[in-house]
């Protein structure tokens, strides 16, 4: 049986992936009365009298809805909201198998950017965060933004941070392993939507030196600045993107001398020739699914040091599962209001530090998946941040 | 331990009522690889084919989601959506425990029509069907009637017709077992919002001779017409509601002669002189939740010949688990696009036929919340009549 033919038959045969369980027992009159009505209306009341108690006695504390409009899953493109439900309950499914965090998923028949923001913050009551996921850029930045702003529980766009947190776990541990400082880098970064974007920013926080960064445009220049959106102009703005002073416009001209190239962007971009054209001793991580800018063998075979890519049939797999299952599970256990970029760092951080030095090695730069040791390590760094930051709602730093 | 004490503990011990669970196993990537990418993308691609698929490939079949903008709870009134979150997530646990219906309460932060009909239809995608509840009359018939025309998915508000369908089941057994033919019946309906409407249409659809209906404006009257909402109008105007010929405006005046009264009202409202002054073997079902309109011993001693309340303590208790459970079930059974009247009807038989002619008597007219012969009856029941009515998207008539 193939792939296609075994997941069809898995997700028919179950009916979907996610069932809803009561935990409490109800088969009697009595189990009515405490559960239901007339009992139910004291938990009610105190509610009624402090929402925050909606933590203590509503499922709320523990649930995450994950939330798209189907606009850019996957591999997939603009699937529309149906056609994304079977990845949204696997990300819900994940989060429970995972991390022990109850997950819901909900796809939204509209891709309107108000509308979405506005049946955001209408479902706030019920849930503890929001997982945005696979929105189209650069729709899905100003969606995060507001609501970010504009609700009182974690609002985390997985497509934006999940990988951003997982390269800058790679990139602590590249600088661990070669013992050579990140500000010496010039990192190439292929893809300037949602995941791109929040990489660069990410990898700058973290000490990398430069990045020139690269898209469908070409070369990004702070010389063709009133061409781009505002995302862009933002992160030249802000440092993140630096110009490199001679290019020709194509990737090749920029990977020339480069240290690293990270990808998050489209097939085969990357040449042999290119990779070796770059410093010594250089890292590749490319990224594009399911076909990455170049393939690990090639990466390898022309000569980068250390190599990784999103599939998991090679070493070094940047999977996002590493990441938010316990970033959700941290923020919720107190109580979050936002999920910042302290917190993420964190996580970062503690993915990194699962590895200890004497097994870093090039093809052992990041944790498996299934790391058992990686859930917990990363709700812990999550949750001391939230509290360092101020952003726990039930504990005071 | 009190009922408060022993209520609030099993909600806080718990951290709410439910939970959401995978009914796969993700223990390693080749699970990964079947459940979430790559192999998800197979089930898509199809669902982005052909959108009804997704009744195959996910959990959208058997999901029900419980909306509220916590208007109008219970006996709590417009107590928000956060405080009505606990009485959601019971309505959810009921269905998965009694009827096997996965369900999830999503409370709204808004209590504007519009906004929460648009909210609804941007969540159609993952659900196969919505539970309103607890939002107040009339908004609940605006915003119930526009989703059932403008939604794919059934829409049922539970306030409306929940109580209804037990209510005509209790009426079709009071006829079998009186052998009193319900043409020839006059019966005092107290409360004109929700369910007292709603209980009015579905008595004259089993026949019931004539509804005179009292509320806090007095007896209605058909010539103070201009006076009353639309509800009340279009219930005059269909010939729901009779007008008594001589009455002084008072709930006493209407009672007079009348053979039952339906209440669903407020409390204390019926004396036992009323009672008295109905014809003989007069039925009265008084359900003002928590206090009746008159208690069931009240309502004994002064004669009813069959009485009933909401009250799990006295014999008769009209409960709603009796029908949503099994009506929900039916209908996603056969993926219902809505729940119709004729299905409402079925369920009424399929309750009222549970109790065999042998076993009806003036304190067993209606069947326990907990006989476990319900739930399958009604669904069964629920399911024909949606065939039927060429309302099932899955079988033809």
């Amino acid at each position: 049986m193939d792939l296609k033919e075994e997941s069809l038959n898995l997700h028919k045969k179950n009916h979907g992936k996610l069932e809803i369980k009561s935990k409490v027992r109800i088969a009697n009159q009595k189990d009515l009365s405490l559960a239901y009505t007339p009992g139910v209306a004291f938990a009610c009341k105190e509610i009624e009298k402090d929402p925050e108690l909606a933590y203590e006695y509503t499922s709320k504390a523990n649930m995450v809805a994950v939330i798209s409009d189907g606009s850019a899953v996957l591999g997939l493109g603009n699937i529309g909201p149906y056609g994304a439900i079977p990845v949204m309950e696997g990300k819900s499914i994940l989060m429970k198998e995972l991390a022990g965090v109850d997950s819901i998923p909900l796809c939204l028949a509209t891709q309107d950017v108000e509308e979405i923001i506005k049946t955001c913050k209408y479902l706030e009551p019920t849930l503890g965060a929001i997982n945005l996921e696979d929105i189209s850029a650069p729709r899905c930045i100003t969606i995060e933004r507001r609501l970010m702003e504009e609700m009182n529980i974690p609002v985390f766009h997985d497509d934006q941070h999940g990988t951003s947190i997982i390269v800058a776990a790679v990139f602590k541990n590249v600088e661990r392993f070669t013992k050579k400082s990140l500000k010496d880098m010039t990192l190439i970064m292929s893809g300037t939507g949602a995941a791109g974007s929040q990489i660069a920013v990410m990898l700058k926080k973290i000490g990398v030196g430069k990045i020139y960064a690269y898209d469908i445009t070409g070369v990004i220049d702070k010389k063709k600045y009133d061409s781009y959106n505002f995302l862009i102009k933002e992160l030249l703005d802000q440092g993140i993107y630096d110009t490199p002073e001679n290019h020709d416009g194509t990737l090749a001209s920029i990977m020339k001398g480069a240290n690293a190239f990270v990808g998050v962007s489209a097939p085969n971009l990357v040449t042999k020739e290119m990779v070796q054209s770059m410093a010594k001793d250089p890292i590749v991580f490319a990224m594009a699914n399911p076909t990455p800018e170049i393939s690990y063998d090639d990466a390898v075979s022309a000569g980068a040091y250390i190599a990784g890519s999103g599939r998991s049939d090679y070493p070094n797999q940047i999977n996002n599962v590493l990441a938010f299952p316990g970033l959700f599970k941290g923020a919720l256990e107190v109580r979050a209001s936002k999920i910042n970029y302290e917190m993420q760092i964190a996580a970062a951080d503690a993915i990194a530090s699962i590895i200890p030095d004497n097994e870093l090695r090039r093809d052992y730069i990041v944790p498996g998946a299934f790391d058992p040791r990686v859930v917990p390590a990363v709700a812990k760094a999550v949750a001391e941040a939230a509290i360092k930051t101020g952003v726990s709602k039930l504990y005071k730093k």
